[in-house]
């Protein structure tokens, strides 16, 4: 391969990774809007969280065309061809949290239309804020393709889950206490289930990262292990 | 590429397949061996689930590294290269269909643990059959490189979810009728949910098959219009 064709190779490897930092940016505004919509009770935001998702998809259909089309022409190896994978793999997620996006703002408008005043009242934010700085530093850790920060990334998950336990918990306080607060409280369930698995989708993306510099899959294996991997291998 | 390279790489791409195929029957069997411990309330069962589900990400682990081999060393193009992406991507989710099978098994056993007598009656069988037969049709539309098997299978996942909301609708009955089934109905629910999900990954994995053989991606296009794009395209 010449200079030039590896110059342009470059660049469209980079072209790869702006893209999925701009659908990741997306994603994240589409995950923030839910959320905003749900505690406004803005409907009309919501409405346009549903219809914005297109988008999403629209995102990852191009990207997924794109890298194909590099893979085609640039028959990449070792790491190059790592990237491109992870691209693949990245783009899939963060179509995922799209979704998850989608999901929270049209159960954000069932329990509007249900004018439920007798509606659990908990506290999504908190977990939502942590899934986001999830998904925020996956993203990073993509950018500056940064080991130690995905693996931070993979330490914050369990901290997710706690709180999606709590959630659940005070949820099923609220239905045993007065059972017709049951069809709403499992709404607001599901919607926390689906802010939890935007933390998850973080997660793949993290786990994508270090394989991605490092060479090694870090699925299945513990955060407290994959520290321990992280340092043998530098 | 001489023949005789030519023929290594079609035996390379036919043992890729091949052990799809494998970690597909193997995943099969692990949601049917949760369910029958689930049937039978045979904890021992179950935690060979939970256990075997370790086979199965060693099985993703070794196959995602075949397929990185395989790309360094052939740079595939084209249907080659489309083959081994749709790979890669189907062993994510067959990987995540073990999950769900582990899933179910640790549900299974904490409903066990909880001698709960008075838990919901629910058939959870015939959701969890009609889950299978996704797989099993996925499974085959891989084997066969069938479009038409594909699709059909994506039709079927309709089934699947009107099937989970009238599950979710009779235990929300449970629950109203007597809170003190909350928090069994709660695990009944998450284990409907996860043979649900089983139905959602055999639909992936449907798509991959058409994105393989026509070259379009079917993801975000209703089953109708996939039907009419395939015909269209033949």
């Amino acid at each position: 391969m010449n200079e030039h064709t590896s110059k342009n190779f470059d660049l469209e490897l980079e072209n790869l990774r702006t893209r999925v930092l701009q659908m990741g940016g997306l994603v994240e505004q589409q995950v923030r809007r839910a959320m905003e919509g749900l505690h406004e009770g803005d409907t009309a935001l919501l409405e346009a969280v549903i219809r914005d998702d297109n988008r999403v998809n629209q995102m990852e259909n191009e990207l997924d065309l794109a890298c194909n089309q590099v893979i085609a022409k640039r028959q990449p190896t070792a790491i190059d061809l790592r990237m491109i994978i992870t691209v693949l793999k990245s783009i899939s997620d963060l179509e995922r949290i799209g979704d998850k996006a989608r999901k929270i703002a049209r159960l954000g408008v069932v329990l509007h239309d249900q004018h439920t005043a007798g509606a659990p009242q908990v506290e999504l934010n908190h977990i939502a804020d942590l899934a986001l700085s999830m998904l925020r530093s996956a993203l990073d850790a993509f950018a500056r393709l940064d080991v130690s920060a995905a693996a931070e990334t993979l330490h914050l998950d369990e901290t997710v889950n706690t709180e999606y336990q709590a959630v659940v918990r005070q949820l099923i306080t609220y239905m045993m206490e007065d059972p017709r607060t049951i069809s709403s409280a499992l709404d607001i369930m599901a919607i926390a289930k689906a802010i939890e698995r935007v933390g998850d989708h973080a997660k793949n993306i993290s786990e994508y990262v270090i394989y991605m510099v490092k060479g090694f899959s870090v699925r299945h294996v513990s955060p407290r292990e994959i520290d321990e991997k992280i340092a043998a291998a530098s």
